[in-house]
């Protein structure tokens, strides 16, 4: 087995122990939205319904890369992925998202009341995996963790709310969007990054070099995001293309556009974009060049990503397979 | 001046700090939102919509009769007041509670979607607030810290997942009503007053009577509060009296009532009270004995958490403090 292929049990192994503690009962019905939720039970249950643990297995590589043993990292990857997780809880809720991961979401099946709750006992368990650190770390450890993973969850609230509020805003900047896609996205692979990186012993300057890897890799992963939102292959998608213009969602190519006052931002502001005007929509976005900027800006956050790392890695081989794993992630199906 | 009112100064200012320190931007409304809900920004705000800030005093009391000083208590006292808020912002929007202390309640002014993220936003303070404690207390202080508040937000969700689940359940145990009125109410205040003594440098044993004293306090308390659901002066709630016998909620006497199955029950069971009902219904249900059993658990676990104190005060001036606190929280209005 490869590194990672241990790593990604191990995580496993060490969010279901943390969720078992918390919740013995295996007769609860809360328990039951957890557990369904981080894929572990119910209708569609098993590894396509637990996503890929990007966050927790970039906390463990970035902790090997950085020279130190990554099962000490354990309770930090768990703890990182505990935060995705019941940020993705609230935020199907919040979106009316009927479908996670190819299954019913969980305020779809349980209702909105019990769901915003469910999220909150998920959060619940965050500090109390990052406390799992002191006992191979220390307390002083644990508590950095502590401080880095929540303001973390600070400004991924702050992201979520400027996403929600774009929806109503006829003016949108693309450096507002920056704001919200950093707290939104960057924020909690930079926190990744870094707690991998504390775990191994590393420095403040080493930690920072880690945080800004981070960072730059959740942009980038945006920027392709909203591309393939708009020219993503259909096939790959499993749904329709140009989906993000229908929905009218402010994405950086529609921002580009609009910015632009070309061809594109004339029908974007005569109304809403049905899904057979969406093929023309993308080829006005297209040839107004949001496209070819969309693409640029991943290719140059990706190049800065990949030029920390290399600044920051400790550990070669590691360091090999944290490349893959962020180009992984950014060749990735939606 | 009083020592309560200068720790009732000093817990208001170290709020204000966390928020400010963590939503430095005066135009975010992501941050107007948590100012509303505290009390301190937009319509009705003040000391009225603040609320009494019952449980940080607890913690700071319990920190001072335990023989520490309070001061040092402020982190952990600001942090179970923000968790306290948390939950009540999504509550709200669980129980669809259009007001609260007065005033429009978050989700009724900014919407559901806003409204869970910016519990969401608060939560993430909490964990953030204890980390204030280690310059003064050590970190593994402040870890002990974090593992007695997260495990508590734990039980919380587990209480408010009974609570709703009741809401449709045609059986309820007495039993299984003490077990959510110990996560939704007593699990909090029991971890205020150990957090307290844990400031104070308290022992486990001290710790753990001081846990006992307000866990007491949250289940007579939660006891009263449905006795003055049903039989409260009018004047005094500012609201209809027997309102909770026409909303259907499965109260202390309700259940009661029910397990008795006198007159009560057959009109419980025969269809929804009405206003006009309702009067005649706590007439039944006191003769039924329900509201005198009801006085009596409340007075049980009022004289045992008065006990459990009496036995871990270190100092006896703080302590008198602390027991017309206890003794304000069980008179209070509703």
């Amino acid at each position: 087995m490869t590194q990672m292929t241990n790593m990604r049990l191990a995580v496993e192994q060490e969010l279901q122990e943390i969720f078992r503690e918390f919740f013995p009962t295996e007769s609860s019905d809360l328990r039951s939205m957890l557990f369904y939720h981080m894929g572990w039970e119910g209708a569609g249950s098993g590894p396509e319904a637990q996503g890929k643990r990007i966050r927790p297995l970039l906390v463990l590589l970035c902790g090997a890369s950085a020279g130190g043993d990554w099962h000490r990292a354990l309770p930090a990857a768990a703890a990182v992925e505990i935060v995705h997780n019941f940020s993705l809880i609230h935020d199907d809720i919040e979106d009316s998202s009927v479908l996670r991961r190819g299954r019913a979401t969980v305020w779809n099946q349980w209702g909105s009341a019990q769901a915003i709750n469910a999220g909150d006992a998920m959060f619940s368990l965050a500090p109390l995996a990052l406390a799992r650190l002191e006992p191979s770390l220390g307390s002083s450890v644990a508590m950095e963790a502590i401080r880095i993973l929540f303001h973390t969850a600070v400004q991924l609230t702050r992201g979520q709310y400027l996403d929600m509020a774009f929806e109503t805003e006829n003016q949108v900047s693309i450096s507002s969007y920056w704001e919200m896609v950093g707290g939104k996205t960057a924020s909690l692979l930079a926190a990744s990054a870094e707690l991998g990186a504390l775990c191994a012993g590393a420095d403040e300057l080493l930690r920072k070099g880690y945080r800004t890897f981070g960072w730059n890799l959740g942009l980038a992963f945006q920027a392709l995001d909203d591309l393939l939102g708009i020219w993503g292959d259909e096939v790959e998608l499993g749904k329709s293309t140009s989906s993000d213009l229908t929905t009218g969602k402010k994405t950086l190519p529609v921002l580009y556009g609009l910015e632009l006052q070309g061809e594109f931002s004339q029908r974007w502001l005569a109304g809403p974009i049905s899904p057979n005007e969406a093929f023309q929509a993308a080829q006005m976005l297209e040839k107004d060049g949001a496209r070819e900027y969309t693409q640029s800006m991943a290719d140059r956050l990706t190049q800065e990503a990949l030029a920390s790392l290399d600044r920051v890695i400790v550990d070669r081989a590691t360091g090999m397979e944290l490349q893959s794993l962020a180009m992984q992630l950014l060749k990735r199906n939606r």
